[in-house]
């Protein structure tokens, strides 16, 4: 058996280690077109910020532990120009040599990963304005990092952007962040991501939504930043990192069938078209794991897997991918947004019904010190329940919870599954009643129709003139700040004040965070009333506000 | 509707809460026999070591909200002394007022814990002897450790053993631990607690395993604690913490049935034999979630859900209690030790087939920085790949670790589910193959036979005769330390020197955490040797030879 991979790290690396435990025989050749196999992307912007010192460090499979440990026939610097399906051949460049040769296969897997998308903008080619890909693309920023520069621009405000702006900033360079949307981490939902713009902005980034590079313009001093919106920018340089798109041309050329988005069509095996020819890794297009619709999201876990499944089925193994969750996390200058399955905005887009929740609890007991909130937001089938996603920001345990919950739509759970969790509890870790736990109840509460909810978008162009707002937080609280319109009643005071409240009306109960608003609700339903609770309180309210640009006499 | 709870605190609030939600014009009486209900008894430890500074703090819910936001009738210090099943009433003892009356109810929830163990031993009454079970013993141990106490002597090695250990030697006081166990925390398996057990003795903490306490005598300088061994200690004050024992006079006096341990027998709807008579909580005695089998384990997280639960089925709710999975966390002077599902030693005692797979990873990428290592046990059924439980120790990202398995647990998943578990990642959070996933590649490998395994116990007394020990690791980590009679060839050079290996013996391969044994063992395994792989590596080894006290001439 010989096995060609093109493409040397992640998926292709772990296909061809793989590969190897099932077949000491098996000839394996790894084609890479840089440098370097195996290297950690994920640590590059961390390499550039100082926070990873050695460069020798991202290296994390040497070629020369590939070659003698798994007897891989590691070739860098090689680039496959042309894969010849009927010969069962790839023709290879050795950008070493300059010398081009075939080289055959009885089974090929295509690793070629994603490449930044670098669009057509004035300058764009100007040796200041950097992407982040490889070692290459590092050491170059690492350079200009270290050196005098004073400012950057980052275009795009997705994982890689928020990463190179936190270790560029780290370096004291001051950052301007461009985006497009009107939010940053576009995978999120937009309201989860206010408290994020907040942070970034309290620690100094020059934060530009729905703005987008124009031009670049190599100056005296340096670039100029051109926008669409007008503004200029002075910097030393930019980072443009505004997606990836998968590297198909390789199969594209040798008319592999390829998605919408350029992905290469794959089985659950990894096959592609071609019987003789797998894709994994970014270069593949997948399906999600819970719409089952193709998906192109470039993430290192699913490669790696998938590296491990190709390998598998090329020795006859019945190993299947089951799709992409969408797991992922990003810290943000200290913070932490995660998020697993579908966002809100992916199932609009698809039309799925569904129901969310929000909780803002602590990461662990308030009672015992350093507990920091956090919000959570769940997405869940309206009858039956399913968990169909989740997002949750915050400084501690975020990503715990997200992990959890990834377990949760991978065992096909429901809301009704979580209320049941059973997770490590101990004051300094948890609550007895974890946040999952709490979502679990919330959401079911909701399912069962226990607890109608209504969400803070409702509010959006004002109250509805058939709603009463009652807030049922205390007289303090409501003179810190609420929701304009709303009737004062403390849940403490509820029950003997209910002819207060109106018996023909819609009532929108609320509280800081949505418990005491939950109870209100099921005292008012349980007198007759039409209420809902406000999900996730006046602090999802006031972030929806805020990232609604809502300037009214309310402080939040 | 009149519920009456006895035991205010975690599953007895619960259901008071949970009713008051289910039914606004119920009439709740919640009867405790101490000063505070739902006060935050994993916090105890913590307040006496002064990391919780605010004794305030907790009181989670304070009565005056118990009373106006949730309309309880909240009764402190007041005792029941006995149940009327037949006229379906319980005797009350004001403790305040001496008084003592009839209090009727339509369903009864017991909710009455679990006390500590006070075995017969001489001097056990004195007043230096605490035990650690509510506020008005914090407040005893928070006094002597602000005292000038100097050392303390903790009999008892379990979770609230520990958790006072850490706290008193934080006060700056001499700990003894004295655990007549051969471990500490023996819920979890021997060979996992050896790590935890160097630690506690880094950080200064004097451990007597196998010994117990025989005697207490108050002395001129404190308490003189005499042990089984014959030892004498002398200290200002020891606590006994040797485990609890459910509280369940009233439900014996009643005729309610308890089980082999005490515990009152609960249908999955938490009624007891009684049909208008719950019982949550420490005293109820529950099926073990993966074996269905009666157990009685105390802890808060299933305490809440019972309550919850309790509730719920008195308003005709069909929630039911899945059972515990016994999911738990300890801190440990800055380590983590956590575990879900059935032990090893679980397992042996209920006669289950099971194999399990030790692993070493780091908790994130070894590239960043702040990477430690940990060690997870993966237990599972050897055929089916069914996961039974988990241990795991380690600095960070245990807990994380445990939360997800306790969810495959949870999904009646297997260990082929744990291959494709999609978790967060970035280099400071996780791997692109997590130790989740690791776990989950190791024991799959296990259950379809590509990788034999063997445990260090097989090794126990010396190397079988027929069997030929291959250490797979490089020269110079061979030269520092290794199994007595091994014989070292390295990964890189094995398949060059087939020829040194017997054909007729058995062969066990390690390195030093089990990968590259496992590479090894596929090497071999396809050139026809009969080969294991030692399940953890020499790391395993080396700490459960420590484990066992041998001492020969390995460094390990």
């Amino acid at each position: 058996m010989k096995i060609v991979i093109i493409g040397g790290v992640a998926g292709g690396a772990s296909a061809a280690a793989r590969a190897r435990r099932l077949s000491d025989d098996a000839e394996i050749i790894v084609l890479e077109r840089g440098a370097y196999p195996s290297f950690a992307n994920c640590g590059l912007p961390y390499y550039v910020g100082g926070e990873i010192q050695s460069r020798e460090k991202l290296l994390v499979a040497p070629i020369a532990m590939l070659r003698t440990r798994h007897r891989l026939d590691v070739r860098v610097r090689c680039e496959v120009k042309s894969i010849d399906r009927a010969a069962k051949e790839v023709t290879v460049h050795d950008l070493e040599s300059d010398k081009t040769y075939s080289e055959s296969y009885d089974k090929l897997i295509i690793a070629t990963g994603a490449s930044p998308l670098r669009p057509p903008i004035p300058g764009i080619d100007s040796s200041l304005v950097l992407e982040l890909r490889d070692l290459k693309d590092a050491d170059r920023m690492h350079s200009l990092a270290t050196s005098d520069a004073k400012h950057a621009v980052i275009v795009g405000a997705g994982f890689i952007g928020i990463e190179v702006a936190e270790n560029l900033h780290r370096r004291g360079i001051e950052v301007t962040i461009v985006e497009l949307a009107d939010q940053v981490l576009p995978p999120w939902d937009h309201e989860m991501m206010a408290p994020i713009e907040d942070h970034l902005q309290a620690q100094g980034v020059n934060l530009r939504l729905q703005d987008a590079a124009a031009g670049f313009v190599e100056s005296d001093s340096g670039l100029q930043i051109q926008l669409k919106s007008g503004a200029v920018i002075d910097a030393d340089f930019a980072v443009v990192c505004i997606g990836v798109r998968p590297e198909n041309k390789l199969a594209v050329d040798a008319s592999i069938t390829c998605g919408d988005r350029g992905g290469i069509v794959t089985s659950e095996n990894m096959l592609t078209c071609d019987p003789d020819i797998y894709a994994v890794g970014d270069v593949a297009q997948v399906v999600d794991f819970v719409t089952k619709q193709p998906v192109q999201i470039p993430l290192a876990g699913p490669a790696n897997r998938q590296g491990r499944i190709a390998a598998d089925h090329i020795f006859g193994r019945s190993s299947t991918f089951r799709g992409t969750q969408g797991t992922a996390v990003v810290g943000v200058f200290g913070m932490t947004a995660a998020m697993t399955g579908q966002s809100e905005k992916l199932l609009r887009r698809s039309e799925t019904e569904f129901e969310s929740v929000y909780i803002h609890p602590t990461d662990h007991a308030g009672y015992y010190p350093g507990a920091k909130q956090m919000t959570l937001k769940l997405l869940f089938d309206p009858t039956t329940g399913r968990v169909l996603g989740a997002q949750c920001i915050g400084t501690n345990g975020v990503d715990k919870r997200i992990d959890v919950i990834a377990m949760a739509i991978q065992g096909d759970m429901t809301v009704y599954d979580l209320e049941e969790v059973e997770l490590c509890y101990a004051p300094q870790y948890g609550h007895a009643k974890d946040a999952v736990n709490m979502a679990g109840f919330v959401a079911s509460g909701v399912v069962r129709g226990d607890q109608p909810i209504v969400h803070e978008t409702v509010l959006e162009s004002g109250l509805p003139s058939n709603a009463f707002v009652l807030d049922v937080r205390s007289a303090a609280e409501f003179a810190d700040g609420h929701i304009a319109g709303a009737t004062n009643i403390s849940i403490e005071e509820l029950r003997d004040r209910l002819d207060e409240l109106p018996r023909d009306q819609k009532i929108i109960a609320y509280c800081k965070v949505g418990q005491r608003g939950y109870l209100a609700t099921r005292v008012l339903m349980q007198n007759g009333f039409d209420v809902s609770n406000l999900s996730g309180g006046y602090l999802s309210w006031c972030r929806s506000s805020e990232s609604r640009n809502v300037d009214d006499s309310i402080a939040c």
